[in-house]
């Protein structure tokens, strides 16, 4: 309730402070015998980790965790999987220019005015290091679906836009996505975004992206209707990550613009099995998954840790101006493509255990 | 868990079909002593009634609203509130045409992928018909928020764009949206949207709209840090309407654009209060509320009901096609602005309930 | 979260008040295609109903139960069931006598305390009369059970005390339960409560009784470890129903008295199949069920609601006496028969869907 | 949902084994600004701690507890608190013994048929080890209550009975429970139940025994109507507790044979306030608090790890025979006791969080 699990049936419940000695998270609800072990879930850490490449902060972080309950012999039992990872490299540094004003745009004046109080350190849990853990329950979730439906669920992302420049679509291909340090699905945008980036690092200013995400081979029939519909829970998902002020399906925002017969996914039966001749519905009708691909796209807003001075407001209530020193990334939106395909991982794994609940195998 | 209850102290459960012989919502943990009669529900349920002009449906529907528990003397007593609308306009008609075939762009296939069963006359439980106990329930959400946030909560939507067709923000005033049947806050485009619209349905065709909403006077505080930010219940909610493909808080997809320092509003006293030089956060920093407006915007696809014949399969799995006649909504965007605005009312009211828990009043 | 909806993926939600229009209850999570009309849930409703002998209420209620929504074609479609029941016999009388005092005893006090306003017209949401919905919602677990259980899950309860009077188990008969109006076991007992509870009616006083239930059939592997045991979730259950003071599963309070040896069950094959040798653990072993019958016992108070004069004081603080006249349960234990088997179907048929979910059919 | 998070706005999620390399718990939902350090919560976990006489195991653990997370310079910050406990003394031994059949009356076989899969090593998630976090939760608990009740909130338990031996209640001192290795509040009974205990331990055998516990200054109002009522969840509470087999309120099973004249606690006024003139109810009316001490009584049947053999099967079907060697508890009753406060502590300080987000403060 107050809001640190998610998911009904399968939960991930997280704690930690970027500052504090450890992050960690309880997954619940696994089903068992699963075959589960740290190197399942290390290589998703990897992905997300910081100071891989100059256009993330430098901040170092070997993020390596450990699995602490729920396993036993190499499986899941079907308790709670506690996963842990050390606070490694959360440096002591003079808070004093940061720890009696807010930074705007960041989440220090609404922590202070909800709470009343504020681990300064870092932002406490509003940092983007708290994402960690949903990456490493996102492999649990990975697992879980890879294990519940045949052939397994493929969940890739990649980041589209940084700034305004635009990936081309049409050489969209994702085996790049592995080749460069964006997660860029356009082997031709990687020279124009490096030069924006450094650029922007170098003005101690931050930019704004574009993730798309695609889940393939994700049974149809998940999903409920009304309010637990699974676009909106993946919108919920989607939004609950740092930073992004915005979450589309299938065609999104773009669909106000087209006409109903236009919009509307035609179906064709294929050799003896139903397909639809486009995918719109990006998945999902009337909160329902289709069986095609669930697509989504969401938006993350620049960092408001920048160089810059900026005018606020201190705790007291004396107008002052503040500037963001420290490791941070210009483009938050990079290392959001892991923790994205994590979300969409969790969602639909809890989804599937709870279709499988009321409506059976 | 079967997804027709939203809210966590604040909760709304809600039952029925289209064609059945009502639709009802629960309403539990209302606060008691507030005073409620039905007349506090039924002008939200008129506005978005059927049948008040030639832009929606031509279905009949008084939607007339009783309260059948829950309040004593002309006050809420804690206890659950029954809300209940007779269906009177559900005609009996021949539905051979569509019961053994799906609609494109329509649940049709996924409730009946998900269930093997489903109610085919008027869509059942997935009809737009489900949002009028939204109306009914976000009625009494704004009840509670008027209760306990002093000077009460404002929450207000409008129609921004139909089709590709936009209104102009600069002639934003509120009082248009109850002069044109569109919820326009631009008297200017008043002529456009009906003269497109006219031509939409003659077509047979329909069209996908825009809306945005505004909350004025939410108290800051509200929402929950990782998993339960405001902004993400929000886009939750708004995600779980009918037809609805997008959302977006603040600046939005637009803030991938912006540089961190366009994006970050600034703070400054001005007469000993903290204010903000802008509102590109919409509202929410880190999951919680500012005290500044809450702005939220969402997309909502056209109707998939229409006159031009298009592919589909039958429940056998022929090929087909497929004409829906009926009375529909050629653009059911217009009547989402209520549902919309109930639903935010909803999310507030909730996350308030959740604040008083945790932090006190 | 306000209390009124039982389950977690077999859901109940109530609503009503003993003397308003009607009582309703809504059951969500069912799953689809199973058959279910009003003539599953009338019978169950017909054991509960008051009046149909000298030993409960006269209160006249025929508790007529309509479904409203949520099957098609006398089939559950997986959407929310609404059922429904008008209030017939709600007395407009004088409440003057009672509308400014607590009765000793009951929930009049504690309500007041806890929301500042009680629906003092025969108790409002603190009537017994709440019970009926959970019976109607009883019914509708007992055939999802049926439905996915093969061979059916069988829940009987029977009264086994009433005042300090106890059946003889040795002469224990399920057959005769339907044979009297105590729901006695036990045909020897029948002359002897019936004589015992006309002085206690006469005397215009009440008593109490112990009520034992047995589920047969219910698969092995039900329930969770640590903090939803299905025996917690029983207790609660149970515990939950009107005047309910103590609860306990299998040997319950005399397990303290037996030593190791005596109390664990041994465990033997036979005809190829796990066999136990004995059942004090009531079928239900660390939380989880064991295959063996599910035994329970809770114990009922004697109801507040007695024609003596009892000293008690005014909402306004003054002593006074208080003598509560209308038509009440001599012995409520009697009719609680019905409502401790319908809340024991909607606990496992809620645990029979969580474990589909984590563990598979 | 899987079962191992306790509470609704105050909620402990634990996770750890028995053998593992450690326990552990999360508590959200914590009000800010509450001070606290492990030594508030340390001095609870020493009174369960095992090995502190020659009653309870000889498994040495020093229980040492940790925060990880949710506090700042010495106070909560309304963020999840992680607590860790490292298992030191988990031997390693020959479990070729246990491993392949059942302990009857032992969670043992139901973990088997549930998940197909076992920690046999000291019981794994079924082990009373876990009751540890439990303590450690409700300590945080106990840190709520006494920081929102003013005056604070006393919780204290007693064993009364130990197999048939009972105390004295006319003896009763609370100030003899710490006096003691039994919990005991009559110090005429220590000398009965060591003897006994000593010849039940020399035997190989185990015992069962009564709790009782008892809550003052519970503000009257906490608990819901019809099925969150406190006294149904503080059941479910207590019955989630290891080997609990029952569990009452006020006069419990007692009230059965009571008279509604005699049962039903009379109201006077005194000192200008309201007063019961007797405790029945054990300070639950209706499912909410009245004010008065909540009483509570729970039975703990007999440890099933015993050395006298016991017939048993295989996990492969055959007949056998088991004997329990090991470190046991020979009356788990005993370390029970701060368990059953803890749980108590937990239902209290969550249905305070409960009542003050629907009525207020």
């Amino acid at each position: 309730m107050a809001g640190n699990t998610f998911g009904h049936l399968l939960r991930l419940t997280t704690w930690g402070e970027s500052h504090g000695p450890a992050i960690g998270g309880v997954v619940d609800g696994v089903p068992p015998l699963i075959p589960l072990g740290e190197a399942d879930i290390q290589p998703w850490l990897d992905r997300r980790r910081p100071g891989q490449s100059r256009f993330t902060t430098q901040r170092q972080e070997p993020d390596r965790v450990r699995i602490l309950s729920g396993t036993f012999e190499g499986k899941t039992t079907g308790t709670p999987i506690a996963l842990q990872i050390d606070n490694v490299d959360a440096r002591s540094k003079d808070y004093s220019d940061i720890m009696d004003r807010f930074r705007p745009g960041h989440a220090d004046y609404t922590y202070w005015v909800k709470y009343g109080i504020r681990d300064y350190r870092g932002g406490g849990r509003s940092s983007a290091r708290e994402t960690a853990m949903r990456v490493a329950g996102g492999a649990v979730a990975r697992k879980v679906l890879d294990h519940l439906v045949p052939g397994g669920v493929r969940i890739r992302g990649a980041l589209i836009q940084v700034g305004s420049l635009r990936i081309d679509r049409k050489r969209w291909d994702w085996d790049e996505v592995a080749r460069n340090p964006f997660f860029a699905p356009d082997a031709g945008i990687v020279e124009r975004w490096s030069s924006y980036l450094d650029g922007v690092r170098k003005a101690g200013s931050s930019c704004g992206a574009v993730i798309e995400m695609v889940a393939e081979n994700v049974p149809a029939g998940l999903g409920q209707p009304v309010f637990d519909k699974l676009d909106g829970d993946i919108a919920r998902a989607m939004m609950s990550i740092t930073a992004v002020k915005g979450v589309e399906i299938g065609a999104g925002f773009g669909a106000a613009e087209l006409s109903g017969e236009t919009n509307a996914d035609e179906m064709r039966m294929k050799d003896g099995k139903m397909t639809f001749l486009g995918n719109n519905a990006g998945g999902v009708l009337g909160g329902i998954s289709s069986g095609q691909d669930i697509v989504v796209r969401f938006a993350v807003k620049p960092t408001s840790s920048i160089l810059s001075p900026r005018r606020t407001v201190t705790i007291d209530g004396r107008d002052t101006e503040i500037v963001t020193k420290g490791r941070h990334d210009p483009c938050v939106g990079i290392r959001a493509v892991p923790v994205g395909e994590a979300m969409l991982a969790l969602v639909l794994a809890d989804h599937l255990l709870r279709q499988r609940a009321q409506c059976g195998p």
